[in-house]
């Protein structure tokens, strides 16, 4: 399909080292659990490593999943992607933690490549949910992928991944956001049509996604190190439990690589990974207090976290 | 509208009235807790009346919502309906039930009469979602409503409305039933097309969902009295919160009614009150014994509860 040697080859290699090394990373800070490693095979073609830890120390839930599949997408999904045709390949990595204390904020990542015809691009980002705010912790975020972004620019564009993250991560019939955003992106390798990309642009597409991916571990792990002993009881626990709900609520409702997954055949417990291991649904839920309160108000209204001058021009 | 004098107004008194007497009925059951009564206005026109109990002896929630809306239906929607134009006004009871114990089953029960430019129909149904299947309960609901539909038959069609039922709740990505069924019904009213729809082809549609609509307490909550008192332990209340999480993924993903409401401004609190209180979702969980297992071998094979003398022509 696409004409830089190798590079997809290259590009499934590094999301699998990086699903082992952020694994790792999680396995040392939780302590007490392991990740189990699941292989599958995807009916279509090619399959995946999906690895999951429950019940730990730390996280009640984490799941860091690797695929490299291919096949032929159905006709009206395959018309809104650039390339030709109906054939693709797709490699990626992608995670969904959520840990049991309500101060520790859940966290999601992931990075992608797609082949479809003469197209070939990049994508991918990461995002941060917490139940209460730091905004130390909301920057810390932020600043570390932004450093990731910047030493790859211009590919890598924090102002414009930030500002599509709160786009793209954004519950239209609760008017919130899903969390305090991060980066999103998709589609890089394009320059100036996807299918004229050229070997130098996916080359530097790759390096910025991989920086990205390699981010994830010092831009999360200080958090959840800060929060994991931070006091809470049943006010706390019962609203991480309905915001949770959100998160449900966004990735069946909104998110369209879970949709386009449970619509399409993909493999449902690889895809419904990312649920919360414990949620409520109670009736019309209002902040109980001023810090509920102010999470939801940064909802509304997303938050230039590393200052004014980063916004898009 | 329609020439029936008066059906609409009619049709939402009958739906408030079955509001009143299934929420009375339901307190009488749960002994403990009461209904909140809840009035809203919907920016578009018409308003409803929510009425929910959480946290009851019986009942962990329950949600019966009443409501009479009119407004312009966006312009796709519109084109997917019977009648001419845009403008709608619809009237309807709709309920869900979530006990408390795995034992007692949760359901669902809609009735609905809309009007859009020079169409009229009924709409609705029941149905019964067990955690642990008992054949006995199972045919007393199903039972139940084939006599209100025979009653009234052949406009009440149970072997029709038996299978429409399983059909519409039916989750794709997972292969199963959301549960073991009951009926469902649309566009009655129609006869033989929908804009030239009968005075009395109306008047009957009516008095049959009314009569389903009848039927609803008495296919029910004998069942919730019998179960009430079983024992149970932790496995399982543990299956129950799995199993629930199945029906979060119905409501958010394949229900038609949820995802039209989201999606195009309806009132959030009064369609999401359908989801299950509290809820799990661990990674590819397994029946734990065969009491589980027996459960997801009939949904993923309906079965005809009242033999197969009831199968539709």
């Amino acid at each position: 399909m696409v004409a830089v040697t190798g590079l997809y080859d290259r590009a499934a290699s590094r999301w699998r080292e990086l699903q082992a090394d952020i694994c790792a990373a999680l396995e040392a800070v939780d302590g007490r659990a392991r990740f189990s490693s699941e292989r599958w095979e995807r009916p279509g073609g090619g399959g995946g490593v999906s690895r999951v830890l429950e019940d730990g120390e730390v996280f009640e839930k984490a799941g860091v999943n690797w695929s490299d599949v291919e096949g032929e997408l159905p006709e009206d999904f395959a018309a809104q992607l650039p390339g030709s045709g109906r054939r693709f390949r797709a490699t990626g990595v992608s995670l969904v933690l959520h840990p049991r204390s309500p101060m520790a904020p859940t966290t999601h990542a992931n990075f992608r490549f797609l082949e479809k015809g003469d197209a070939a691009w990049f994508g991918g980002g990461a995002d941060l949910t917490p139940y209460y705010v730091w905004r130390e912790d909301a920057e810390h975020f932020h600043r570390t992928l932004a450093a990731a972004c910047d030493a790859h620019a211009p590919v890598g564009d924090y102002p414009r991944f930030k500002r599509w993250c709160d786009e793209y991560f954004f519950l239209k019939h609760r008017g919130e956001t899903r969390g305090v955003g991060g980066i999103f992106f998709d589609y890089v390798g394009r320059a100036p049509g996807l299918a004229k990309a050229t070997d130098a642009d996916l080359e530097a597409a790759f390096a910025m996604a991989s920086a990205c991916g390699a981010a994830f571990v010092p831009a999360y792990v200080p958090i959840v190190e800060r929060r994991r002993a931070e006091p809470y009881g049943d006010v706390e626990r019962r609203w991480q439990l309905v915001r949770r709900g959100r998160y449900v609520e966004f990735n069946l409702v909104d998110d369209r690589g879970t949709t386009f997954g449970l619509k399409t055949g993909g493999r449902i417990e690889s895809i419904l990974m990312s649920l919360p291991p414990l949620v409520r649904w109670d009736h019309d839920v209002q902040p109980p207090g001023p810090r509920e309160r102010e999470l939801v108000d940064i909802l509304r209204a997303p938050v230039d976290w590393l200052g004014p001058s980063t916004r898009p021009r």
